[in-house]
């Protein structure tokens, strides 16, 4: 979140530097080549959404002058370990070369090693978790990277599946992305407050902004560049896998634009990757993708407005605009 | 362990059975198509040694009438899913086709699919385990898992190093195997007693009893015969990953057999498999992996006699005898 840190991290610098730390901290190993990997992907790290998105929501819903405590510094390392995990092992299915402008680690050292470091680090993440005061913490994680899975896998099951209908799509980035986000803000608010309603606003802001940062990366997918995106893109079409811009267009584009499209779709040629972003960025159909994240984004601020008026209510209302405006 | 199945599992049958049902109650989910691979997986079940470890540790150091409880049963489950897990991604690491005479999931669905039900079954692993009373126990399993990512990276970075020596082999199958079955026999021990010479008896023993079965795995790797033991023979020499007997080879054949090894492990013939097996099976470097693993049986016996005569050391002293007996 490069664009809005300054604003935000503020609030929550002391926070962030303590997750930076524990990150480290967790992953040291006595195997040097071990070490060589964790620094490696390490690099990878940059928008620190989903700590934030813990950590905004703990102050938010903080009744105490610093309700931040250190369950909220260990619950939004925890998350962001999930997340490097699941980005390791997205970089195998996606057979990605390019993550942050470095090479991902299947593209240096092979998909064996991608596998095995995403594995250690969603080991660690649940060994992190097991020092949680809370079991119940510890039981909302583990449900959640349950349905993050069945996200990943419904998607992959839909590969190449050109009838995939908006319904499945929502269901699937719900699962895979929103599910994540919607527990950094929940989680964070627990910690903070008992007060239910405040932490289902949160929750609610937490899965929406969820579902729009991710019909934003779709869409940046198709109309991003890779120099300011800095990771590879195309990668859903490469894959077979339809987003939602892909799915408003063979909806609703001229038959001659649909049939087009399915025909890129399905060839192999070299270039068909460039035909398909040239075909559908200048569309209507990105437009009702940038409409579907920003009615997100609306409905994620929306359920803020019974929470106390704060800075960490300001902060989070500026990440969920950050979230559609961003283009990397 | 089927050929020892019958005794060792009248003592403790009705909790095999538990684990079963909760096996695949923790993994049902509301999408048919998950449905489908988790059903597909659960086929590879076979040994279930690690839940019988867990059980039979349990049963051995009770000094009720009837020590198991709830959380053995619980514990028993989540280290089998852990197990699971690591046969699901290692298959992707071997590039196996078959495994337990059917294929394997890489090979079926791809190897996007696989990394997904692993993550699947890790995630649920740890779901279950965060429904213990224990949050040590949790920690723990996570600890453990840990060091057996450690080790898979471990092996996977010495990959094609024609020098490895015996003490990094012995690192490599603790940390990926000797790991699990120690916490295995541990926490069912911890489970049922406070006595720590019990409980660090027992975690001795299944060490050195998870240390010979490697090696005893390793060895079928060369001698077996694919039809007996129901999986893809000769990855071990196909992935450049050097074992036992072929670490003994490379130092103690005749210096014309260990260049022809050599040779064949960095030659890309169709045959050169078979002939690696050719070449090492007759060999004295057999003997001395068999030798080891049956000192590391011994010492696994040797290590319970501080418990109570009971039929449950009984079957574990079985059990011991047959991890270097069995012949798949």
């Amino acid at each position: 979140m490069a664009g809005v840190a300054t604003g935000l991290a503020n609030l929550i610098a002391p926070q962030l530097q303590a997750v930076d730390e524990l990150f480290a901290r967790e992953l040291v190993s006595d195997l040097p080549h071990v070490n060589q990997l964790v620094t490696h992907v390490a690099k990878f790290r940059g928008k620190m959404l989903r700590p934030m998105l813990v950590l905004l929501a703990g102050l938010a819903a903080g009744e105490e002058e610093n309700p931040l405590n250190h369950d909220h510094v260990t619950i939004a390392t925890v998350v962001e370990m999930v997340h490097m995990a699941t980005l390791v092992h997205d970089d195998i299915l996606d057979g990605a070369e390019i993550r942050r402008r470095g090479a991902t680690i299947n593209h240096l050292h092979g998909n064996e090693a991608a596998v095995l470091l995403g594995d250690y680090l969603i080991s660690h993440a649940y060994h992190l978790c097991s020092s949680l005061e809370s079991q119940a913490a510890s039981r909302m994680i583990a449900h959640t990277t349950n349905v993050v899975c069945e996200g990943e896998l419904t998607q992959n099951f839909n590969r190449r599946n050109w009838k995939l209908d908006e319904k499945t799509y929502y269901l699937i980035i719900y699962r895979k992305t929103a599910a994540l986000t919607e527990a950094c803000t929940r989680l964070g608010a627990m910690q903070s407050t008992e007060r239910q309603p405040w932490i289902d606003a949160l929750a609610l802001y937490g899965k929406q902004i969820g579902m729009a940062f991710q019909i934003q990366d779709d869409i940046l997918d198709i109309c991003g560049q890779q120099k300011t995106v800095g990771k590879s893109l195309g990668t859903d079409i490469e894959k077979g896998k339809l987003t939602l811009p892909m799915i408003h267009f063979l909806k609703h584009a001229a038959p001659q634009h649909r049939e087009l499209l399915i025909g890129l779709l399905e060839s192999d040629e070299h270039d068909r990757i460039e035909r398909v972003r040239q075909l559908i960025s200048p569309s209507d159909s990105i437009a009702y993708a940038r409409e579907t994240a920003q009615r997100l984004v609306n409905e994620a601020i929306h359920a803020l407005r019974i929470l106390p008026k704060t800075e960490a209510r300001e902060a989070l209302i500026e990440a969920a605009h950050y979230v559609t405006a961003r283009d990397k």
